[in-house]
């Protein structure tokens, strides 16, 4: 059985986002799933997707490192509270760090990892990597917020 | 006389960012000029780069950051060592945060406003805050390394 994305499972109202909506017709559509313990997204940047000639630019990943984190938020609060694999969308990012720890070369596929990092009252906070031939490139931090 | 933007000063190689480089075709054309001593640009999204119904798209707002935050460290830099307006774009993100501070509605100029807060060895730090209708709606830190 195919599994179906966590931003799929997200209700319509909230399914215009330009990073991962998929009512958005001119976005991104970033997919986000489980991966055991783990939640990873896979996503091919355009060519013209760069900072410069030859390199992925950074706001790109930051953004897939925002959408990511926030379905790892939500994916991740929906299992343990109700046992499925997803609830409707009900955070927002209330702050995004990254690092860009060497430059991602344009043409691969990037995988984006995900795991909940710690909970802090109605926060959570998501560590995510992003990496290109298995190197890790980046790395982020999402704090989401309900919304 | 029109003030020329700093990206406009970018040699072509470093030209094709997809943010802010004037020769990627389907990038968003960011463009940052001096005003006083801080920096600024201004930046109408698309009605499609949108998070939710009618708010911005954070991944836009941390890519619009870091790529005024670079162009804020390169021109700083420039005419600190040079005395003109700009120098070719030597910098890259080593490090972005952003902090959302409240919703950014969409159908608005965005204001992005930079200064340079910090030099600490080869490295930039640059402060960036994003308004809509003159409210500060995020602020962000950008750290650019020698390219």
């Amino acid at each position: 059985m195919t599994q179906k994305a966590f931003q799929d499972h997200y209700p319509d109202h909230l399914s215009h986002c330009y990073g991962c909506g998929r009512l958005n017709v001119h976005g991104w559509h970033l997919k986000s799933y489980w991966e055991g313990e783990e939640t990873v997204a896979r996503f091919k940047p355009q060519d013209y997707h760069i900072a410069m000639e030859g390199f992925v630019y950074g706001g790109l990943i930051a953004s897939i490192i925002d959408c990511h984190g926030i379905a790892t938020a939500v994916a991740t609060l929906y299992r343990e509270q109700r046992g499925s694999d997803c609830q409707p969308a009900a955070y927002v990012t209330a702050s995004l760090h990254v690092e860009y720890i060497q430059p991602i070369p344009i043409g691969h596929v990037l995988e984006v990892r995900g795991k909940v990092r710690e909970v802090k009252g109605h926060r959570i906070v998501v560590a995510v990597t992003v990496s290109a031939q298995r190197e890790i490139c980046a790395v982020g931090e999402v704090t989401g917020a309900p919304y």
